[in-house]
């Protein structure tokens, strides 16, 4: 059970309501009336709690689960122990995820500006904004309504901030423009020069960086990631964008709406990216690249061409998904025909 | 020799001292109240400083060395230059440690409040802790006796932190239970929202978080290293695991004791670990996978399946040792025989 | 262009101040009386800025270009649009870089030390400084003439950096020797303790670690990039050399002069490398390697072995670069031949 120190729990809740809550079905033997007082996982649920099967790695886990009710795709109904209520859904983890809002709502920030801040007089915050102690807000700042800034996060002179976006602790912004209700968890960097340089023997030439970063509505970006600015044009990461910990965007990167980069991903200057596009981790994009809608990049791949919209790649150089595994079970073939070596 | 204004000196010590400190055995031929005043690379050292040889790429330097004592494996006793002092142990690198330790123990921070760090009157605090400069100490909180955090390090509500723990500056602690003498470098991050969310084309929503990290006793975690929380049950890091920096430990995962991850590596949400695993830099493991103990993962290696307790494992995917090596192998010939492209 | 309120903007110059500050050749048809008012990109530029083309990829994005001049290379002049002045060079990027700079001069910090900034009385700063809310300064620190050093910057103790150095917000300096005009961005972490253990079943030991950093002049750090200090001897990091974001770089390496580390790349403990040498974005380094002048490692790779001067190497493990390319084409043939799996 989530540790109540860290996560206040709401509730209960009927299964009626629960049902409700997540969109799913109530399985017909469940008593709609029963109550559940919060969440847990599989393994470790107990008859007031409720769970959720996606991964069918843990299909045995459920068999043997005690959870009193398990939000579930309908094709696993059947291997449910007897007495577990099932919220029947096509979409467990998204019926999973507004139930367990529902018990653990996300914590408002309680309004108010620590003493400790140091707030630039020019700098303009909406209503009802948190800072927290240290935090730092240039010049000309503007700051939609229901921030959260945390603590001794850096805020540099004319950034904007949309809407109940949260900045988190010891975060850096500079030359960005932040949308609504994004998050950026502690340690990211945004705004920073890109890593542009005239290379020669007689030394390395900065070039000024004189773009921005334009981070959409709804972005997360982990922490200690980094994005730097625009070279000239803008560095853009689209509304919904998902940014694990530790990913690198570099300069003029444009990132469509919805897509997902995962944690040590980095993708290099100039390359553009269409919607919904997914990058493993560890992934890593060559610059200049034109990436299409939807298309997937595996962990650990190094991509070095363009891809088209749709097609999933693997490897280093990365290659579509199906040639990939051709080639690695030609080799293994290979090298046990050989006894090579 | 270590530079005085950052590693102020203890001693000397005689061979005799050295010998007892380090658990080593002294040569023969050594004077035994000859003093040492320091210890010192095996290229630089002179006639009264102390260092050691573990890694034969250096058995020339060792040669040549003017080091007046050096720790070293038996084995390798007969190659040292004329007039050194051998220390002879079985494990010389643990043996220097101990001496090195001697002559420069670990600073213990001078206890005290900086007047502006910014501590919740319900935190609690042990006896002899060090709070340095704009650390944000939240509700509830409770660290152990001497304790030293940072600068402008940030300790969210209710974490927990063992006695002798040093919490670097800039640290972010969140929903977690820190061990005794554990070493958080500079801007780690521990306890962050993992990265999880119910994709889809109508908009990727955010599942709660509500896992905590527990930190096992003597653990250390490198500079700008991540540690997410778990998803629903906790992540976990065995006592005595070394992690080092800008790795990145997901959701749910449960490293054993004793385990080392190196720089850069990065391991997937839910992975479980045993004790004793090695993972070398920039190695990444896969989510959901069971790893056993004593397991080890080369330098740059890409795990997508689980590996057996004793395995070594390289290469992307990742087989056991000599099978990729026989590949390599296999590979070369048949590119040198084609005379292919 | 730009936007003014992060870049404020000089100018104008006409275009015979621009061939003179770029040091390129004014093309004969253009208005040496010209007036430009800034920079943009080919594809943004508007009649009075200055683009430039350096990457082939974007000929066809120049040849339908309205800059009203365009720095490119003599061989590309044919492909410019009627109208267009031709800023000659065959550095283009170079002499853009120069150009951009005077249109956008890089910003002095004005001096002052923020009242809440928090300095030992005997650390010591030159004129003309900048320090900024909440930095830490250390007992004996000595800062040159004219640095800035960021917002919460936490400098230990006797740490030296020399004149008109930048230390970005949130970055950590210990034990480290830094020279003049070095760029930190946020979230460097300079000379925290290398990762040395003495491993064993019984526990690993740490190992102290008893050398510095020395940053040579000119050298750029990218944002979150982790430089650990020696552990005997120092880490060294050449004048001129410019490392990316995410970057580590392990205890006792040395990388000569002007070396270009990208982004995510690591270089693991006592590694050695030569000047002018490159380091593609991910790539890694084993510890102990020599790494000649001028040597490449290509993005993605991992360098086991030494690297003779001015070879470019590619691939895990890393070989010189024809050699990988024709062992992915020999595997590609053969997987295609066999129609395996």
């Amino acid at each position: 059970m989530p540790d109540p120190r860290f996560f206040p729990v709401a509730g209960p809740f009927t299964l009626a309501d629960l049902a409700e809550i997540g969109g799913a079905a109530l399985s017909d033997a469940a008593d709609r009336t029963r109550r559940m007082v919060g969440v847990a996982p599989v393994e470790d649920a107990g008859p007031d709690q409720v769970s959720f099967l996606d991964n069918t790695k843990y299909v045995a886990a459920f068999e043997a689960s005690r959870a009193g009710a398990c939000v579930v795709r309908p094709a696993q109904a059947g291997r449910a122990p007897d007495g577990m209520a099932l919220l029947l859904s096509d979409d467990p983890y998204r019926a999973y995820a507004r139930i367990a809002w529902a018990f653990h709502p996300a914590p408002r920030p309680e309004p108010g500006i620590a003493p400790s801040a140091h707030i630039d007089p020019t700098a303009r915050l909406g209503a009802d904004c948190r800072v927290d102690p240290g935090a730092v807000i240039g010049a000309r700042v503007e700051i939609g309504p229901g921030c959260h800034v945390g603590a001794h996060a850096v805020i540099g002179d004319a950034v904007e901030i949309g809407a109940e976006s949260r900045i988190g602790a010891q975060c850096t912004l500079q030359c960005c423009v932040i949308g609504e209700r994004v998050i950026l968890h502690p340690g990211a960097r945004i705004g920073q020069d890109g890593f542009g340089f005239a290379l020669g023997a007689s030394g390395h030439l900065k070039v000024p960086q004189l773009g921005r970063v334009i981070v959409g509505d709804d972005v997360e970006v982990g922490a200690n990631a980094t994005i730097d600015r625009g070279a000239g044009p803008d560095t853009v990461i689209g509304a919904g964008t998902k940014i694990d910990n530790l990913v690198q965007i570099g300069h003029n990167v444009r990132l469509g709406r919805g897509c997902v980069v995962v944690a040590q991903a980095g993708l290099s200057g100039s390359t553009r990216v269409g919607d919904m596009a997914m990058f493993g981790g560890q992934s890593g994009m060559a610059g200049h690249l034109t990436i299409g809608d939807g298309a997937r990049v595996a962990a650990k791949s190094g991509v070095f061409r363009d891809i088209p919209a749709g097609q999933t790649v693997t490897g280093i150089p990365a290659l579509p998904v199906k040639e990939f595994w051709r080639q690695v079970a030609a080799l293994s073939k290979l090298a046990k025909r050989k006894g090579d070596r």
